[in-house]
This record gives structure tokens, C-alpha cells and sequence, in this order.
């Protein structure tokens, strides 16, 4: 039974105002000798057995997010501190979006054909493909940084205006900079993408900096009342229409007075498709200061996707927006 | 070059109103005699290519969306009807959330113990705990779903209250089914969940049958201003106090006329927190007709989670008050 790791759970208890089960006291047993890593995310430790013959078990709770947590802040330095170091593998990921898996192939083709000494692999997903650059070979770990570096600075030329970001850095997050950095203020008006453009970028800590208001109207009432859409427009073009998008990015602005704004309506089905509007069917309209851009689009894909889709095109939209008006 | 492929390749692009490159071509060459899985998510289709052996090679496209449309809908069949039957393995999750895995499995206890034909595996998650029952042995599929039927209603009985579904049900569509059942309609007012309340009740088609409008009130103006919350309130108890989740609650209520209201406020980190008011600290209301409860929540976890967790919350104390309420 270990004291350390049976306190640190008393506490993460008495913190929450839960009562400790003896189920609990179980998880702070641990093997003679072990290595404990603390886990601050839940009850039960990582821990690591290592026998006479330097053979090692690792034992990690089975929760994903604090597996995770473990393995990234104590088992790979664990690791790494008993291996022999030979050619360090390193990644780096370039991040885009708005352009096809193929077209950004064409794009590329040249630079993957002259990489050499690194692989560069293709990482398609909804909202973007990823370029995954590895290097396999280099000396040291300075070397495949310089790799690394080299390759990112070519795909960087030719993915142009579609390369958003490196590694874990999502477009919300380059966007929210951006808006803060020129001191801008924001309005976000959804129907189809029902909070998912707020929900974004709100996932990013210090997003109340400029983000005033998010307005979810799914009803036309709503659209009405809170964005000022008139009656008139959603009738003669319905609220998935171009004039119903622009009418919802100047509401949502002049009731927050922020100095730039996001709407989106659309069509997410599986229902509320028609011949003329088919699911998938969604105008986006963005704005900064005086100028604003709206587009339609028509989103392949089931419910989850399009929204997704959805969501990020806003983004893009904004964020080139705010990149031409500097 | 099969024309099939091609041809619907062609139609994907014309929908989207893009051109098609060459590098697309490419994927509608297929080897010959390969059997052909449509993807109506992508480009390229899914193969199947037998030898003279029955030695079969599958090959799918790497999106994971699209691969793993690709094996519901084409490869487990095409495997199934190639595979000599044997006991089939079936599974079932039933869904818990509001208690954690250690209470649950004190609740279980005699059940798990009692189960000698089936396993039942726990599966924590932010959001609660799925228990995964696992027929393995049953002669044929009707025994297995007996099985599964009979440990799923001891589970059922024991975890009470806290089981909400099961096998991909998420607590969203419960919840929203119900309100649409008794005819309430939703108002919901999101501070520190910037949105996510919404974006998991809109991810359920059908939601706006119920769901009048949202409210991202990141900012003390916007509560004031959208949701009515006093000044005074504000000043006095704070953004993050029963008094401005109840204010706002109501507001939201009272703006739309809603019969049912959800309002968060709360700190997701990670700054803001304070001695008083650590990272976690949130407060939510939730409202049908004349009834509401209100609670606080200490949440742990990174900002992502506390977010989780507090959607999460948000939409079990609705639902649990829409449940009294009948």
C-alpha cells in the first residue's frame, strides 16, 4: 500500500466532495519495488517493474487520456533513459486545409520526389489533409531537426495559402491569434453548424479575449428576433440563402458591435434536403471591419461531416479574410 | 481503368463543382478481377482480390471515415459469407454516466461474478463509464442475444438511474428524444462550455424540433445584454455564481420562451482560476416548466475535459429533471 499514491487520491476525493471507495484503496497497491508515476489525471498510478535481468513491465491505467498523459510526462523518458540512442525518428507536420488530397499531391509532387532523406506521407481527414514529414536517418537530433526544417520551408512555398499550421496547432487557434493580434472582435451566428464554430474556438484558452457572442439560431423565430433577419428575406429565399447568411453576419454584428463576424446556415440532413437545396447545401458569410466575403458550398458527406466541413470553411473564410486586410 | 469508379468520380466532382485532376484518374485503376467496394465518402474505392488459393488481399482507402464505412457496409459481409461459421461473438454496451468507475463496479460487483457465459469489460471515458458485455461461446446468434439480453437487464437494474443507453446511444439523442416526447422546448445559455452544450444536442438530426436558440456568452456584457443577468450580479457574486447560472438560466428562458432551459458558467481554465474559484469550478441550471436544479461542480482535467465533464453534467441534470417530472 503506498502512502504517497493513497494521499494523492484522498485528495483528488475530498477535492471533487466524493466519498473513497474501498474499491478505490485497491488502486494504491502497487508491486514491491516499483516506480511510480503520478498520475494527476486519475486514482491509479503508472508504475514500471523491472526484474534482475533488466527486463521491464510498464503497467498504465486504461483510461486513453490518462494513458496518454503518462506515457508522454513519465514513460518515454523513462524509456529513453535505458535505451541506447542510435538515429533519432523525428515528425513534423504541416497542416492544410481547404484543398484536395490530390490537388495538394500535384502541388507537392516535386518536393516528395527530391526528399531523400525524409518520407513525407499524406494524412487526409475531414477538415484538412496533414503532410507527416519524418526523418528516419539524421546523426543527431539537431540534424533531422535541420531536415526537418528544410522540407517544411519547400512544402511550405508550395502549399502556399492552404498551409495553416505545424504539429497539434489547429486552424481555430491560428484564427484566434490572428483576431486578437489585430484587435479584432467577434460575432459568430449558427444554424446548421448548431455551436460548433463557438465550441472551436473556445477550445482555445484565451478566446473570450475577442469572441463577444456565439447566437445557435436553428429557428427561424430565433434568426428573427436575436439577428434581426427579416421575415421577408427568409420567406422569398428561405434561411438557407444568401441574403438570410449576410442578414445573420450584419445581426449578430450590430447587436454585439464586434468588428468582425462568422454566420452559417445550411443544410446538415439527413432530413431537409431538396432538389434545388440538397443536404449539404450551406452559404457562409464572414466579415472583418468593412469588408465580408460569402460563399456557397455544397458539402459531401453524412450529418457529422458537413457540419464539420461546415465549421471549418468559416474558419478558412475568416481567416483569409483578416490575411488580405493586413 | 474501371468505368463504374470513374464515372462516379466524375459525378463526386461535378457536385462539388471541382475539377478533377489526373492524379485522381488514377484511383479508378483497379487489378483485374478485383471485386469492387463503392465509397460514397471518397474517390477511391475499396478492392477485394483473390487468388487461386481463396487467398484474399482487401485494400481501402486510408481516411478513416471512409475506411471504416468501406467494412460495415462491404468487407464484413464480403468475409462473412467466406468464413466457415463458427460460435458467433456478439457484443453490447450499456451506457453510464454520473458515477464513477468504482462505484459502478461496486454496484455490479455480483453480477460480473455471476456472468459465466459472457464477459463484461469496464470503459471509462470523460464522459462516464461504458460496460461492454461479450458473448463468446453461444451456439448461434439468438443465444447470444439472449445472453446478452438477460446480464444487460441485471446491469440495468443495478446501475439505475445512471444507465442511459446502450451500444453508440449518446446521452444528447436521449435526452433531446425525451423533450421532444413531452413537448418542451430548449433554450440553452453556454458560458464556459463556449458552445459544446449545443453542438452535441444539434449532432442528433432532428434537433431543431425542440431546440429554440443558443446563447455563447463568453462576455459579462453579452450576459447582461442576451440573457438579462443583473449588474449587480455580476459585480456581487461573479460570473462564476448560482446567482448569474440561475440569471441567466431564466433569461434564456424568458428571451425565447422556451419551456425548458440549460445554462452553464464555470472556469475551463487554464487561467482564471482563483483560490476561492479554482480551474474547474462550474456552475450549472437546468429548467423544465416550473422545476430547475442548480449545482456547482468542481471539475479536474485539463481544459478539454472540463469542458466534457461539464456538457455532460449540463445534459444529465436535464435529464434526470425531465424524468421526475413524468
Amino acid at each position: 500500500m503506498d502512502k504517497t499514491v493513497l494521499e494523492a487520491m484522498r485528495r483528488r476525493f475530498a477535492l471533487r466532495g466524493v466519498a473513497m471507495s474501498d474499491t478505490n484503496r485497491v488502486q494504491a497497491l502497487v508491486p514491491d519495488g516499483a516506480v511510480i508515476f503520478p498520475n494527476p489525471r486519475g486514482t491509479a498510478p503508472g508504475l514500471a517493474v523491472e526484474d534482475e535481468a533488466g527486463r521491464v513491465v510498464i503497467l498504465l491505467p486504461g483510461v486513453p487520456g490518462e494513458m496518454r498523459g503518462l506515457v508522454t510526462e513519465h514513460v518515454l523518458e523513462f524509456l529513453r533513459a535505458r535505451m541506447q540512442t542510435g538515429a533519432p525518428i523525428l515528425h513534423r507536420t504541416l497542416r492544410t486545409t481547404g484543398i484536395a488530397e490530390s490537388a495538394l499531391a500535384d502541388c507537392v509532387a516535386d518536393v516528395v520526389r527530391a526528399a531523400d532523406d525524409v518520407t513525407i506521407a499524406f494524412l487526409p481527414s475531414v477538415t484538412g489533409v496533414d503532410l507527416r514529414v519524418t526523418s528516419w536517418s539524421a546523426q543527431d537530433a539537431d540534424a533531422a531537426r535541420a531536415a526537418l526544417d528544410d522540407v517544411e520551408s519547400r512544402l511550405r512555398e508550395r502549399a502556399g495559402q492552404y498551409a495553416y499550421g505545424v504539429d497539434r496547432e489547429d486552424l481555430a487557434e491560428v484564427v484566434g491569434s490572428r483576431l486578437r493580434a489585430d484587435g479584432l472582435t467577434l460575432a459568430v451566428a449558427e444554424s446548421c453548424t448548431g455551436g460548433l464554430v463557438c465550441k472551436r474556438l473556445t477550445d482555445v484558452p484565451g478566446s473570450s479575449a475577442f469572441l463577444l457572442a456565439g447566437f445557435v439560431t436553428y429557428a427561424n423565430d430565433a434568426k428573427t428576433k436575436f439577428l434581426g433577419v427579416s421575415e421577408q428575406t427568409l420567406e422569398q429565399h428561405g434561411a438557407v440563402s444568401e441574403a438570410t447568411a449576410l442578414e445573420m453576419l450584419a445581426g449578430a454584428r450590430a447587436t454585439t458591435a464586434a468588428t468582425a463576424g462568422i454566420a452559417v446556415t445550411g443544410i446538415a440532413g439527413p432530413d431537409g434536403g431538396t432538389r434545388e437545396k440538397p443536404v449539404g447545401t450551406v452559404w457562409i458569410g464572414v466579415s472583418a471591419h468593412e469588408r465580408s466575403s460569402v460563399h456557397l458550398f455544397r458539402f459531401l458527406g453524412e450529418r457529422t461531416e458537413i457540419r464539420e466541413r461546415a465549421a471549418q470553411a468559416a474558419l478558412v473564410m475568416l481567416w483569409n479574410l483578416v490575411r488580405e486586410q493586413t
